[in-house]
């Protein structure tokens, strides 16, 4: 590549484009550790699309109308804060340029959602920022079908690198753009050829072009180095209806010694070299210096939204009163007052009627009152909608003629469709919810996770939840996935019994705002365990005495789900038998950690009882609740799975792994 | 479609495929659950492959020179069990047929390669098979370059549904497939326009031919109901060098009322529908009976392969004594004699140079002395080489141009790298292990769970396993995944302290055969602290005494891993202060599990000391050691992580999370 023709070519646009990478070389080399090559390569697509056509304002970064910017290769971090500094986004100060990637920084090794406003989604597992990115252009549409184009017309632009697009999440990913026609969602590919093993084509020689027309992608390929055809491609891509990839050739580290290389793809640390590459770009300021006209050249562009913004915000004024009072309610995700109100009106209804349902069809009774006075809910499901129960009357199936539908068929894509369910949280105004089997959680565990990191209140609805899915077999069958969701940190993990817990669960689901959830349900039915009412919510405990011991207490069962009415029934065989027995449901074990201890342990008292405990999932876990807290002395045993599943019939299941009532009152004679 | 002109096309074929379609419908109605539309679907293409392609002999499905035949889309498995029952597979009896889905059959309700021989690999899950495939034919390729064609020379054969299509990790797949350009390689796409939530137009409306081609495939459209069209298909398909997809246009539940929807993906148990499908195909047998000319015919054709492996046997016994022992003992999996001795002499040497070394070096010190050995191990990483120390001297790389090459460059492809890894160990003849980082564990769970499911000893090489990985930051570091693998049934996860325990877990994971390691490594250097050579292996006991309390015992100290170091550091601070302290360090609990209670009793002794465990990850599962067995009590606690990491210098986090041998030792203190 020659840098002189490139300088020359457009000088004007070359020396604010070589701000970013002057930047990202300091900020790498201070930290000594990060990705240089990336932000280099990328500088002068970004420079054109911050520029020209991102519709932001660096000092509001949160602007319920800006473009959303995500940049899926989210390694190349320090693209992001240099424009973020250059722009003059108050809180990428100079001082976390300079303390990139260390303690207490905000500008983090990847760019974290959680730490800074103008970043809005948190990427570096590669391939989740374009799959989050489907999301943020499906809930643009949604929010513009239901609010108008007045409030809500924006862009999603992505940058994604090779490593994004070899994941296999970015093909779900595709897939659903092209499928729903998501014209607001336009993909930068930042083609240079270079992987850290080496050249791409060590692993792999897709014709990515060919792959994106497959989808339905309106395609571009332009110089990645070439200002013109950057602001051409874009303005076309803006132009066309149907989700837009523009692939840039792009030299990794341009102009440095490691440029078109896999050393260029890390941190760019020798000093001498470095100095050269800047020598080479004509830079001549100092270490994080920026010449006072490029950054306030960068400056206006970071402040040319000011006027679009307040254009919107007199738009917003326009509308009614209850119109923007709604309007902000769903973007900052404050559930409706009533939905209080309906849940208890169905859990009265509940344990009076005494359904024995399944509690995925419990789950659907519960949306089924709550989603009529929570239209930003969007429902769900990876191909097993009648499985899953996830949608309800009179929601609409979202489509390219009818963007207010509510439901989405996302296909079997389980990873893709959690990924973009983030994306729909991180953008606002619309509330994700979607099903698949539970054991296929491992297909969506790393959204799962980043739901969790990113702190969305994504909720997952995994249902046939344990062997009482049966003759499916042991692939279908979760054992582990409990542990694995309890195992993540800031999850909600539901187990609910009945339907009154079921409805109790969706309730704290739809009042988080940090936090995601995953509500486990069954297959199979199960009777109404709750038949007294409460208007309280019982689930927000974490864990309840569901029924206390007559006589005296000397065994407390503890369960979950499917298994809290095997211990009832095993209390009843106690109790027959003069052993005055405790069972203690325990539908959400997070929730039961944040009680205060008095609480935790008036249900589960220290000294006493023996305990045993039932779930029919293995014990990762369960030990913390056996032992008791502070390992107070319990004599206690575990009744549940030890390995894997079976295809059989679920009542078979049961029988042949012991999960019974009669198996759990036998452990409890046995410690007596 | 008309099945009338079908019936009277090929009469002779008609009625052998129908055969299948009898007996699927027969068998999911029996179950009364299960999967009709699909064997129906694609009976033709399957008999056209079995009666004329594929190289097999139903009585000796273990022969090693078979062709593989992968059901991708498992939940059809009626398909798999009607041929294999047709062409007199002794293990699936009629009344096997007759039980399927039930308790203690092997025609469970998805194939289960741990049931039936002739079950190449567990199929379910959707998108694995065709990623196992990829596995399947790189492991043929590898084991023909190394012993000739006259011993291996075979095809991979697999179907796909459209579920497969959707799940990325069929990306993965094809794009490894293609670039390694797997000639051997043979899938059909069952392309019914069905799923089951409605038409596939639904949710995805890719264009597979041009995707397919986009990755280098060759392929063909057909008529999957046209026998003719079919062989020729697979014909061309043999002849081409690159690997091939034959997409074949076919009717879920052809015949049926269910026809053509979604309905007839599902179990069609309407007796009055099924009779008239039957009459309308023409077949007047009874439930589950196939007339004996027809059934002779499939035998037929399922003996026809007992020439070829004869012929084949004949070969084998041509080779040396030695080649033949040599090709049976890397089919088998069973390690060289030596390699005990290659381990041994690298403790003995490495307890003498006491090197700081981390653990994924040490891993890549334990390979180079292994490696040379065991001329069957594969190696690899998603694109993470340099990181995850999984490249030996003189492994070669594979590619087209060179098939001995033992070292797969995976690209950015975590799920379809350890699925791939799973289709070689299934395949036997290569004992595959490669890495990613940790965290990534996320992205290829499905696959590790299969493997453990499947009890494939496949090794998932996972460094950077803490938030020593440092400033990548929090989604990079892994904060749950150990809890994730250790909760995973039939899974060995050896979190080594020095070099000398990564190389007795090396020893162990290759010595296994049913069961999958997960090798848990850090980026940071640690000290050696197996400084006295010991000939034993005492990875192997999962946890042992690594320094003993001077003085009287007051407390125990457990930890694994890059904490075994801070572990003995607090060791010393205590013993200074006359507190009595031994470290124990546990590299594998479910080795520890193993071990009789005399040994666990003796390690960790129920009664006496206090107890403190020390782990940079969360603390899931420990409460099993630090209560002791049995809820004897126990004062203990955990030091560790109770939420996600952050991005800063390693040595920063370790000290801002409190994980140090300061605060270890403070919590032992604490206790007494």
């Amino acid at each position: 590549m020659d840098i002189q023709e490139l300088r020359t070519r457009n000088p004007d646009h070359w020396m604010r484009a070589t701000a970013i990478r002057a930047l990202a070389l300091d900020g790498v080399a201070a930290a000594n550790s990060g990705h240089t090559g990336m932000p280099i390569g990328m500088a002068d697509v970004a420079t054109v699309l911050f520029s020209k056509h991102l519709k932001f304002d660096a000092k509001n970064p949160e602007w319920h109308d800006r473009d959303r910017f995500i940049l899926s290769a989210g390694h190349g971090s320090m693209l992001i804060y240099s424009l973020l500094y250059l722009c003059g986004d108050p809180e990428v100060t100079l001082d976390e340029i300079k303390n990139f990637r260390q303690w207490g920084a905000k500008t983090a090794g990847h760019p974290e959602n959680f730490l800074l406003k103008a970043v809005e989604t948190t990427t570096g597992p590669l391939g989740q920022g374009i799959a989050n990115s489907v999301g943020f252009a499906m809930a643009e549409e949604m929010l513009r079908a239901r609010f108008g184009k007045k409030l809500v017309n924006h862009h999603t632009y992505v940058i994604m690198g090779d490593g994004c697009l070899m994941e296999g999440v970015s093909q779900e990913a595709i897939g659903l753009a092209g499928r729903y026609e998501l014209g607001n969602l336009i993909a930068f590919w930042d083609n240079n050829d270079i992987t850290i093993d080496g050249k791409v084509s060590l692993s792999d020689r897709t014709d990515q072009v060919a792959r994106f027309k497959a989808s339905g992608w309106h395609v571009q390929e332009i110089d990645g180095h070439d200002a013109g055809e950057i602001d051409a491609a874009i303005t076309a891509a803006k132009a066309d209806g149907r989700p837009s990839m523009i692939a840039c050739k792009t030299h990794i580290a341009l102009g440095h010694a490691a440029q078109d290389t896999s050393k260029g793809h890390g941190a760019l640390t020798n000093q001498e070299q470095n100095d050269a590459a800047k020598a080479g770009w004509g830079w001549t300021s100092g270490a994080f210096e920026v010449p006072a006209e490029i950054k306030t050249w960068w400056e206006d562009a970071g402040s040319r939204g000011s006027v679009e913004r307040e254009a919107w915000n007199a738009r917003l004024t326009e509308a009614s009163a209850a119109r923007q009072a709604e309007f902000e309610r769903v973007m900052t995700g404050e559930p409706p007052k009533r939905l209080s109100a309906v849940v208890k009106a169905l859990k009265k209804q509940i344990s009076e009627d005494k359904p024995k349902v399944a509690t995925r069809k419990s789950s659907e009774m519960a949306l089924s009152v709550i989603n009529p006075i929570m239209p930003e809910t969007c429902g769900g499901s990876a191909d097993l909608t009648g499985s899953n129960n996830t949608l309800t009357a009179d929601m609409g199936v979202f489509d390219v003629e009818n963007r207010k539908g509510r439901y989405v068929y996302w296909g079997i894509r389980e990873h893709g469709m959690s990924s973009a369910m983030n994306g729909m949280s991180l953008h606002g105004g619309v509330r994700p919810y979607s099903g698949t089997f539970m054991a296929f959680t491992d297909y969506a565990r790393p959204a799962m996770r980043l739901a969790a990191l990113m702190r969305t209140p994504t909720v997952f609805v995994m249902t046939h939840d344990s062997i009482g899915l049966g003759e499916d077999g042991p692939t279908h069958q979760p054992v582990e996935h409990l542990a694995i969701s309890r195992a993540t940190p800031n999850t909600l993990v539901f187990r609910p019994a009945d339907t009154v817990e079921t409805a109790e669960a969706w309730e704290i689901a739809f009042r988080q705002t940090g936090t995601p959830s995953v509500l486990s349900l069954t297959r199979q039915g199960l009777p109404t365990v709750r038949t007294e009412h409460k208007n309280a919510n019982l689930v927000e405990k974490g864990a309840y005495v569901l029924a206390e011991a007559e006589g005296k207490r000397q065994a407390i069962i503890m369960a979950t789900g499917s298994e809290v009415e095997i211990a009832l029934a095993a209390r009843d065989l106690l109790q027959a038998e003069g052993i005055g027995t405790r069972v203690v449901s325990m539908p959400c074990w997070e929730l039961f950690e944040q009680q205060d201890e008095a609480y935790r342990r008036r249900v589960l008292p220290p000294a006493g009882p023996v305990r045993v405990a039932v779930e029919a999932a293995n014990r990762m876990g369960w030990d913390r609740w056996l032992c008791g807290e502070r390992g107070s002395a319990k004599k206690s045993a575990f009744v549940g799975m030890d390995g894997f599943g079976a295809s059989a019939p679920a009542e078979t299941l049961y029988e042949k792994f012991g999960i019974t009532a009669a198996n759990v009152a036998e452990q409890v004679k046995a410690l007596l």
